[in-house]
């Protein structure tokens, strides 16, 4: 049994629910999720990310604190993947990490398919920093922004399918990343869409996948090097008054 | 509820029992395991690869043909991995991909704890393949042969410890992975071991979590891209009558 | 003339004075620095970076709107460097990647004298962001926390001499960076001191080339490329009320 | 005088004769071919390499045996390649690793042309590890299979110069290898092609090539490292009765 | 104040004026230049490079004899960069290193734009040389040769345009770097017309940005490490006699 | 039959005698060698390497309009290698480049054996240039000057022993290569020395590796790829009077 809770690292929207996390793990198992109290309303840019990443590893703190096993950030940019993993000991994990290292194992060579082109630098960024860049081969976007994903299905449907196919024919891909977690649940679509094109190829969904793995990571009894990611002095800081985050507060 | 079948790449010589895999998945999944009928009785080399990798294929082959819902591979030099995920459509793994990958989001550089010296080729070999080269570090030896492992269990967690720590402050390594599936079971000793002398950072034992990966992905509906593991064409082939391999004869 | 500002990503404790940047440009330019309002008494860590990074941003641009030139961030983690650059348009540039793209054009390889040892992975993350690794040698540290550099400034001293020696000895190294702008200033007796000791090689002060390199880019007329640090969407934020991030808020 | 043995890795088909390898050494030099006797009609997935390797490796063995001064594998996948060279001394040469060092030597990016598009991955993934991936333009492919390369050899010449063209002005390639053994003897030809068409570039026909690198590395007194390749340990071995793998068998 | 000197690395062809070099530093700086006695007319080729760099070594040493604070030779080859350095103490720079390790801190990818076709494998060497590879998108031409740059000024405006959109469109660039040094003065034309297509990306004019390196170094009290550039050992030459090269003849 | 010519491209000092190439090749070839009219004694710089590149290609040049098939540059650095390339369009080869691509053939990772130190950063620098850095291991250095190796060959055979050891159990070296061409001869009686010490790995001689490289070339019909390397404009110039360079001069 384990205990895995989803940080959505953005500012109560109403488009996360509950619901978008059920049935990814066992019925033994929980996975519930919380959404942050600083940060914008969605993440699509490295100002949105530094915007949220303090929210987001409060949250990771009090998540330890809370007994839960392992955390999942619920955004493809990661954003406070570094300061909350040195802020716990519990594993931490991001769907961009995952995602990526994930497609190692599968294939070739990845496509990530984005929400909007300005995020092919950050993916291109990501690859290097988790040793995933020697199999990337492209980003490519939908050029939807995210708080329209949901309106815009269908838009989005034939889009995905468009760019994965030329992900595949142009740029030398084999395996396929979902770019948001705003996504979440085409990937099964968009794998059968492929496939009668004649294309065989994985779909990764971020968020299921990344789910999984905490809970692989708690089952194995392993977690993030604490060796990489030392836990923080304590020393004087300002702003953060009444967060998570004065657990690091020193003198 | 998955089928995971192991395919110990060597003939039988009592080292692999079934008891080794149980406790890994939930009790509503099956982990069962076969040896092969052509092969040697241990792997140390690339020869020891050569000879193991058609009777691995073969297993892979009849898993496919028995409903197995995914196969892992239980050596880390990978025999038989492209070529096996050529044959099938279910995921195909193998523990020294699984393990570097996976060692990659865990940490910024791993080392591999191997049984003898000659195998550091490979393991560098395996790493440039797998998407992992930018987050190796080294490859040390404990200098046991695999099939004393068992016997001498005392030296082999004296000398992991001991070229552990030396990966951890030579090497600049933060994450170890253990370079032989036949040190099944002595990981969580290593890390407890690594804690107490002041580093806290993951042992990752391959088979139980590439077992876990292999279920992971079952979940999630995805196997390696055919666009990189094509279905081989039939044609003549002289050598295996009997054997699995003739799926793929032709004329 | 130009002006430049010096943004120290830290809450004020007195370590950083107005001199500490006289005497660096012509007479005729100026050179301000502020200290910021939200954020941690030193950087050292991710945790650090991530609680200075907000705060950074906002003196970014407020900077921008009081009409300076160009923007310095006052440490070598280049705190804030991404969205700071998407906030505005003038030249914002960090210390950690001047020097390094300043190193690759002085020698072969470089190697970073750090305070503390958890920072080679920082620098090991951001050579590989800047396009430095391929130069990159390693990271050596003195031991000594940030707040500390002022007062124990002999041992500061006889440590860096000796772990410059070692990477010069034994890394490969031929250039050096002082890896924390707290030590500016000690440069030159450093470069001193090893030159006496039969290595005329380069000693980088981050801080004073930085400012030159931001006065430099004022000159030519060029800026980061926004091509690749877009302006972000204005959207709902919170948490950041009454600071210059609101900039970017919108509905 | 060097004696040279030609594997080609496949049964026998009548596909390759005696004379394909006359007049490539001085008169004085022996050239022999042989076939296998375990293993596919042609090679053209990673299953075939496979179904290859152990007959290939077994008459290496045989070779070194007669007295035989070094070995040319007769296949671009090399299959065989490590295992064979850990078995002996003698040189041991594949010529898609030959060909893409030579090809290093020659231009500043090469291209391969091969029969079938899904060797494009095996040709990546060789180029990695023969340490020629920074040279590495592209793979394009003719779409014939082998058994069919001697029928159809106008619509080999006119499709190789096309795709060779391509890979010229497309894929900034500057020097073209041959992708199949079975392409033996058009390179000339090609060349003349190019040359017609304003290209003053290198066809590298890789079996000539890989055949006089052997009598240069039997002349030189030199051979791969056996610190890469080191002698098999003994050990029992199934399914290989009566081949010259038993070499290797122990108990 | 500091004396800077160009070294424009042709024979004397009235291309080059002193005014070219007017108001890129402080009235109380010193800028001069000289052209070399033993050279080409231009540098197109690794022929001109070879032909012009014994006369720019010795306009090298000519000027830290007479007093001069640094050097920047005035190509986009660094012919001489090399043997340059060696030879003397003061900073020498080369405008190809400078503008590649520059774009480096400016974005995430850069392209050059060249007089011919030709140079892009020099480029692409070069970017390998100065640790620039990790950021070089590409290499696009004008086509026009180096002596009709000012002749033909209004067909080099129309292609610095036309190229610089595709490097953005097709090849992912984000900076721009003039590849020619006879481009000088045309950057900041580049520059808005390309803001006016919509790209806020930065244009490197190479001269003025080294010029200002150079001064930058002096000010800042840091040279090229002579423990990658040590002083050559004096020893017999033949065919330089009456030139500065003779510093370094022995016996 | 194939008439190959050395280009020795130092000044004639006496140190290379025709009976060093001889019996490299088979009886019926020719192989001469030429020393240049202008350069220096010996080339251990970066500066030698200038001095002497014009006075090589003008011999390669010559060596074309002379009727020779294929050239070879009697020293490491390769001086000259792409402007005679560019000269001419029979093979030009460098010992450096030949050894260090024959050497990813034979082993994993190679370690060159230079005479000085200073040397390091040159074959590292050539080993990005020709491809052959991702195996490369080290330089390693006997601190014999060239003009003392033959004097001291005690020396040298004792030094060599010792740096040959020390890339292989300290540099994960596999294959020696002899850093300087004025090292022929000593390489078998290396090779049995380390053989003796259990080491069985290849130590290459450059000057007959690539002599009989050239000669291969030569009987292959093929050359460097004119892509690379296109024959210069003609242009003015000034300098090379009466020397073969002026094959290029125009107006």
């Amino acid at each position: 049994m384990a205990h895995i809770r989803v940080v959505t690292p953005v500012i109560p929207t109403g488009l996360t629910k509950a619901e978008d996390f059920e049935g990814i793990l066992a019925t033994e198992d929980t996975v519930d999720f919380v959404e942050i109290d600083r940060g914008p309303a969605s993440i699509e840019s490295g100002f949105d990310e530094m915007l949220a990443s303090a929210g987001t590893v409060a949250k990771i703190i009090e998540a330890e604190a809370a007994g839960v096993d392992a955390v999942v950030i619920d955004c493809m940019d990661d954003p406070g993947l570094r300061a909350g993993r040195e802020s716990v000991s519990i594993p931490v994990l991001g769907p961009g990490e995952a995602s990526m290292n994930l497609a190692c194992m599968l294939g070739h060579r990845f496509s990530v398919l984005s929400v909007l082109a300005n995020m092919r630098v950050l993916f291109e960024t990501h690859a290097r920093l988790y040793g995933a860049w020697d199999k990337y081969a492209s980003t490519r976007s939908v050029e939807i922004p995210v708080r329209d994903l949901h309106a815009q299905s269908d838009l989005l449907k034939s889009n995905l399918l468009e760019q994965a196919l030329l992900a595949l024919t142009q740029d030398g891909a084999d395996t396929i990343i979902l770019g948001c977690t705003g996504m979440l649940g085409v990937a099964h679509n968009l794998q059968t869409d492929l496939q009668r094109a004649g294309w065989d190829v994985p779909v990764i969904d971020p968020i299921p996948v990344t789910i999984r793995l905490a809970k692989l990571l708690v089952q194995s009894g392993i977690s993030h090097s604490k060796a990489v990611y030392p836990t923080p002095r304590k020393k004087l800081m300002q702003g953060y008054d009444g967060s998570a985050l004065e657990a690091f507060r020193g003198s």
